[in-house]
């Protein structure tokens, strides 16, 4: 039997570190990816990077609602995390894909 | 702590169904997501789509190894429903976006 799940809200999305920057970047976001401390509604949170560009790093997300997605930009830790990834982007970061997962297996329920 | 991964396979692709078509493509893939006879080292399979344009299905496969999702292309219940859905698609399938889940947190262990 599949896993079906209600509808998610998903990202997907890249960010580009300034050369040399991208672990320093990815050191950041896995703080944001504490599993004793998770962002409510947060149901994954991925980090990894592109093999051929060890600069650009790409984040999926799944959340439980949108309102979850955006809360959790308010809480402190995360306000802070981005304060400190800011500094190491080169250039803004692109619009990510939303999209809305409507079933699959793998996720951690 | 923030649950590390070795690197793990992943991809992000896009479908692109033809008019009408989404819900059935959406089917098809979703019986590769069996969770009781699930795709040796596929460690998540989640199908959604674009929440603005029904035909755009979304693809979000996280592997442990290249090899695996390589031999899963082999599998006759994966052959099987490529070839079930291919009629279905509004072209070609565009090359996915390959990446390196390097840890994060949501993933079914």
């Amino acid at each position: 039997m599949t896993a079906e799940t209600n509808t998610k809200y998903d990202l997907f999305g890249k960010l580009k570190a300034k050369p040399g920057k991208g672990d320093e970047l990815i050191a950041i976001l896995m703080e944001n990816a504490q599993t004793d401390s998770p962002m409510p509604g947060c149901l994954q949170y991925l980090i990894g990077k592109d093999p051929d560009n060890e600069e650009l790093i790409l984040i999926s997300e799944v959340w439980e609602t949108k309102e979850d997605h955006a809360n959790s930009l308010k809480l402190e830790s995360v306000r802070a995390a981005i304060a400190r990834a800011m500094p190491l982007l080169d250039g803004m970061p692109e619009k990510g894909i939303v999209w809305e997962v409507v079933g699959g297996l793998g996720l951690a329920s």
